[in-house]
């Protein structure tokens, strides 16, 4: 899209795109405003690179990084340009990463990024396509990328030009780099990040590059800004502070803010080509990874190339009808799921084993970045879905993070446990994944590594409590968020007992199961809410049940309040239902959830509140309004059209299914329940090896802004507004009348 | 010696030792107070590599880093020690190096060496040995060294214990480290060092390391300490500018201030070693010189080889006679100028070049640590007469220098060219070695060099102020340290006419002896002293002749003042005795710098003036007092031995050859006056590829106290108090009889 003119190249784009042109509805800036923490960058489908401008530093900016936890390296608002950052998060919720800094420049060389920054225009973004003027320099700068390797292009006027690689500059609060001119056309180093969310410093780590220019510096160097010293060093050092050029210099320099510039002297104007290879092993895989992905072809042929893998992804589920706006949400929300997981092994297979960091190799794909207190509600059901062959490189690569570490994933990064969020979610993607009809990873290891996750009592980095948790029954307030904790871990459990069930352990199924609804405890009946309890088991008192919204800290929950956890029981509806005293009580309970303001439409525990109505007769409809009322309300075709952090794609993947009129109400059951579809037509290509094979249509019929009338499957009524993964996936046609 | 205990063992040493035991007579002590800035680490003879306690940081201590430019990573009286640094300069004037730093603990571990020093005890130092007991651990620790490996072996009690790789803390400016555990025996990295002298920051560069330990780690990790952030970033850091571990972590730690421990529980007392190999090339190179240096030798076999190199290269002067601190002070001087100029090339030959430091290879030993300022004035003449083949390498280092560069050194340090002090001293080296007998060199190269350094007008590095030099014959106070700076230029341009007239090159002879004499311009006969120019031609006015002494900064000279400088023309002494209007008004005047408390024993210009009186028939008796008056004041067998710092080994230089009777007295010309030795004999045995290969014998007869009445050459008289250098290296016996 180009900036600001969005709705003009979306009226050409119908045009131009065609039918299968898929691609030509990705807007990469949706989601760059409004803390969206996605970015507009080039990056290939589960790329490890991706070029993103870096807007977030300089106080000439709306948004300074960290502001906020400010978690992404470029804000729509801001208008200040530092340069282009290779290896960034997309849609999370802390700052990481943003290294490997390129910015072209002209002029006499400036090596301070709040001196040589820029404001810009003509901004365009697409997939695998990034471009903007840089109006101080007069430069056009366009990017794209393969999985591991960055390729940018600078259109320089005649002149002294410069290209700078900055390694102080970040998004992470990491510092520390190493880098080496190799050769007037190549610069190698490393770059430390980590400590992701301002937390377990412990895990930093270095992240490996290789930069090949297309033309030879004229003139090349480095720059160190050391720190400031005081004492006595301070009153001989005439660079004290200060930063320092090292021209010609060919040997590694070390520090906390170091920098590289290759300097041109153009006698006319000239592009200028740079590929970033990266690699999590070594320079040498990063140098590989360059050389594999890129040598030999053009800049444009290898966006061409990028492209084409998005479109062929993006193409396996095709919608029709519904506006030019629609499929612009509906495609640039499925490109937003197809980030993360993202790669996280070289092209030779190589990759850092999780903790230990080893080198070691992968068959398939290894990937990295899982957000599963996110992931696990419907982005991995949705990839089970549309690209099972993926979800299982997913599974398996969580059960080498098993095997490498002891332990299943929580929050993973780059081979590293954040440990960020609550709760125990492995279990419940490995269950779901299974039951979907994905097996072929080792089933008796996932079963293994989940229970161990749930039946350690003590040294447990997953389950922190678990000793009060398995002998109360549930946490109390001796545990941070106990309320929110006995969910998460009751909801794994139910996993668990499913997992049991299919594999015949009905002793392990019998204790799980049991354990699944240990939330109950904390239902207080006078308030229709769970609640704290003491540990003595009385209620935690005095209580707010408000307290704890918009993400405020409380007693009793993580990121929510008592009204944003109550019906995060999707497991056990029913039994919820029972508690609340019937379904009426029940529902008036979930409707006050809306009425009383208290939907967070941004946050993981409700938002599968919406679709609940469904398990009250006659009260569905009020599933297919507010799901309406909040796809038009929150996901627009916008840089603000993301209610809050993308979440890993997990926003997206809820207005994906949201649009195509299913949601995976409860993960780690096999099943979706139905909402009105937004298009006229959903046509699902379904794998061939772990499916029919053939195309599942959802199809609306009737009043498109009406609430169901009636579903039929394949032309015979279906009863209900559930129905099993199992028959979708043979394929065939699922019509919902409208009226 | 064992420190507290010198007189004891010198006693019980004489007895110990031997004859042949030249080695017991050094005592690494000397020149560790009173800013000698020498070390008592273990050290092989020009080793790259040494092992020195570091315990110049903390406030216990009475002198820390930096104060006072204090250059050294040991000082006496100090008390507080954190660490064994591996790479150290000895005898400077500026802080550098002191990096890669290992400190053995016991108990918890412990990251910050300001909490994990000790105060020591039953420290001892020798030739290739040092051992230190640290108090508060009751850790013994022992150290020896191989050229370019350092080895220390620490004896544990049993219990928890640590051994810390320190990166971040250093005698240097700079900051910067990599490191990496490769496995639980070996730590690999590299260290940034440079900006000697607070100057030049651009010249920083990496040294390499690799660290083997002899006891696999029970547990190891890294630590990494953040510069501490403000801003908004500050708020969300629990561990801002905290020092952080990484347990287990393998993979590179890059920053400004790192570190790796590797820990232990030891069931009964163990001995650990680690050895330290280094390299300025890579850390593979670093890894090969541990690797032939020592596999397969225990720490008692490389201790006796160090011992035994020192041992053979301090045989090749005997001196007999004179007390036993006579001959510690004697060999420990020459101990001192055996370290530096040091190696710079790894055991497969490769260095880095000047300035690119690209990678070479060399033949011989590639030298480096030029403080040529300095160590022009008698230590390359000492190195011409006692090690012909390492003043080869020596010159032939400069020339390869000159190659890689462009320009001769002046201040080299690990191929970087500090530009410390004034003057183009390396021409001066060139011609002497030249004309004392060396000549395996490509004389042509060395002409051609220094031509290009004296004759350049603009953009030369090596002579600021040449154009003004060439019109005006001298320079005025336009340029820094105008009289000074002319003083050295012409000892340069008289070693060039002395090279040119050997060479045949008449016009060139003609050219640069007219130059030579230049300073006369500068002489004030009213003051009887030489005087600053304006650039007009007049006096430079007011004027105080005696301001500068104690390197205060003044318009005239460098590191000085008029009475300092003046005489500081020994290429032209009889053009300045008649000057002054003859011997009298000139030895007069001579006498006035010692009466009046001007003489310098710490500082370089005016260190030949004892000597002087030899110009003057029948003062030479106040040559003969003067030196043995100095020596017996400034040189002592204690640590506050030096008068000051030993500047790479020329106030070591300058007592050994005041001792044997015998003094390099104009550098460029071969020729030596002669003192009253200081020993009844002194045996040189000289080179048998550059000499006769015959020794050469210094006798000293009558009364040791007394004043020189005669001199025979293999008993034949000799006239006057000058002898040419080709007369001694055919060998005989030049005695001295004293009445």
């Amino acid at each position: 899209m180009i900036r600001g003119l969005g709705l003009l190249l979306l009226i050409c784009g119908v045009g131009i795109a065609g039918a299968q042109e898929f691609s030509s509805y990705v807007n990469p800036f949706i989601g760059t405003s409004n803390y969206g923490a996605t970015n507009p960058g080039a990056i290939a489908p589960r790329g490890m690179v991706s070029v993103s401008p870096f807007n977030v530093a300089g106080k000439q900016n709306v948004l300074e990084k960290d502001a906020g936890w400010l978690s992404n390296p470029y804000v729509y608002e801001n208008t200040f340009l530092t340069g282009f950052s290779h290896v960034n998060l997309s849609g999370v919720g802390c700052p990481d990463l943003g290294v490997i800094l390129l910015m072209p420049t002209t002029g006499d060389l400036e090596t301070n990024h709040l001196a040589y920054g820029s404001t810009y225009s003509d901004e365009e973004a697409a997939t695998g396509y990034y471009r903007v003027k840089l109006d101080r320099y007069d430069v056009e700068t366009e990017m794209t990328a393969t999985t591991r390797t960055g390729i940018s292009r600078y259109s320089f006027p005649a002149g002294k030009s410069n290209i700078l690689l900055n390694l102080g500059l970040g998004l992470t609060n990491e510092s520390g780099a190493s880098v080496k001119v190799v050769s007037p056309t190549e610069i190698e180093g490393m770059r430390t990040v980590g400590s992701f969310c301002y937390y377990k410093p412990e895990e930093s780590y270095p992240v490996y590059f290789v930069a090949e220019f297309s033309h030879p510096a004229d003139e090349f160097g480095v720059w160190k800004t050391p720190h400031r010293y005081s004492g006595p060093e301070a009153q001989w050092m005439p660079y004290n502070g200060k930063t320092r050029i090292m021209k010609g210099y060919r040997k590694e320099v070390l520090g906390d803010s170091v920098g590289v510039y290759f300097s041109y002297g153009f006698e006319q104007p000239t592009q200028v080509e740079v590929k970033v290879g990266v690699s999590y092993v070594s320079i040498a895989n990063a140098r590989e990874n360059l050389r594999k992905e890129t040598s030999g072809r053009t800049f444009e042929e290898l966006s061409k190339s990028n492209n084409d893998q998005w479109n062929e992804l993006l193409s396996r589920v095709k919608v029709e009808g519904g506006s030019e706006d629609d499929k612009t949400i509906f495609y640039t929300a499925l490109y937003h799921t197809l980030i993360h997981p993202s790669t996280l092994n070289d092209c030779n297979g190589e990759y850092p084993a999780m903790a230990t960091r080893e080198t070691l190799k992968t068959e398939g794909t290894r990937f990295t970045v899982f957000s599963l207190w996110d992931t696990y509600r419907n982005l991995h059901p949705l990839m089970s879905l549309l690209y099972p062959d993926q979800q299982s490189d997913m599974v398996k690569s969580m059960l080498n993070i098993y095997d490498e570490s002891g332990w299943l994933p929580k929050w993973e990064l780059n081979a590293t446990e954040t440990t960020t969020m609550v709760g125990d979610p492995a279990g419940i993607v490995l269950t779901d994944t299974y039951l979907r009809g994905i097996q072929d990873f080792d089933v008796m290891k996932a079963y293994e590594a989940m229970k161990k996750s749930a039946e350690a009592l003590e040294d447990n980095p997953l389950r922190p409590g678990n000793s009060e948790y398995w002998s109360n029954g549930y946490l109390t307030i001796a545990n941070a968020g106990p309320v929110s904790t006995t969910q998460e871990y009751n909801i794994t459990d139910h996993a668990i007992a499913m997992l049991a069930k299919e594999l015949g352990d009905q002793p392990k199924y019998e204790k799980f199961a049991k354990q699944s609804i240990s939330y109950r405890n904390l239902y207080d009946a006078q308030l229709q809410l769970l609640r704290p309890k003491n540990p003595d088991g009385s209620w935690y008192a005095p209580y707010d049940p408000a307290a704890g919204a918009n993400f405020a800290k409380n007693v009793g929950f993580i990121e929510g309040n008592a009204w944003q956890y109550t019906f995060m029981v999707t497991h056990d509806v029913h039994g919820l239902i029972d508690l609340m005293g019937g379904e009426k009580p029940f529902a008036d309970q979930l409707q006050r959830v809306f009425d009383e303001g208290q939907f967070d439409m941004a946050n993981e525990p409700d938002i599968a509140y919406p679709f609940l109505f469904n398990y009250v007769k006659g009260e569905e409809w009020k599933s297919q309004q507010r799901v309406r009322q909040l796809v038009r309300e929150y996901f627009k075709n916008s840089p603000d059209g993301l209610p809050g952090n993308d979440d890993t794609g997990t926003m997206s993947a809820w207005v994906i299914y949201s649009m195509m009129g299913i949601y995976p109400i409860s993960p780690g059951d096999p099943v979706y329940t139905l909402t009105a579809p937004m298009f006229d037509r959903v046509t699902i290509t379904l794998d061939g090896d772990y499916y029919s094979g053939k195309e599942l249509v959802i199809e609306r019929t009737g009043n498109p802004e009406g609430y169901i009338r009636e579903v039929t499957l394949d032309g015979a009524s279906h009863e209900g507004y559930f129905i099993d993964h199992e028959k979708l996936v043979n394929g065939g046609v699922l019509q919902m009348e409208l009226e």
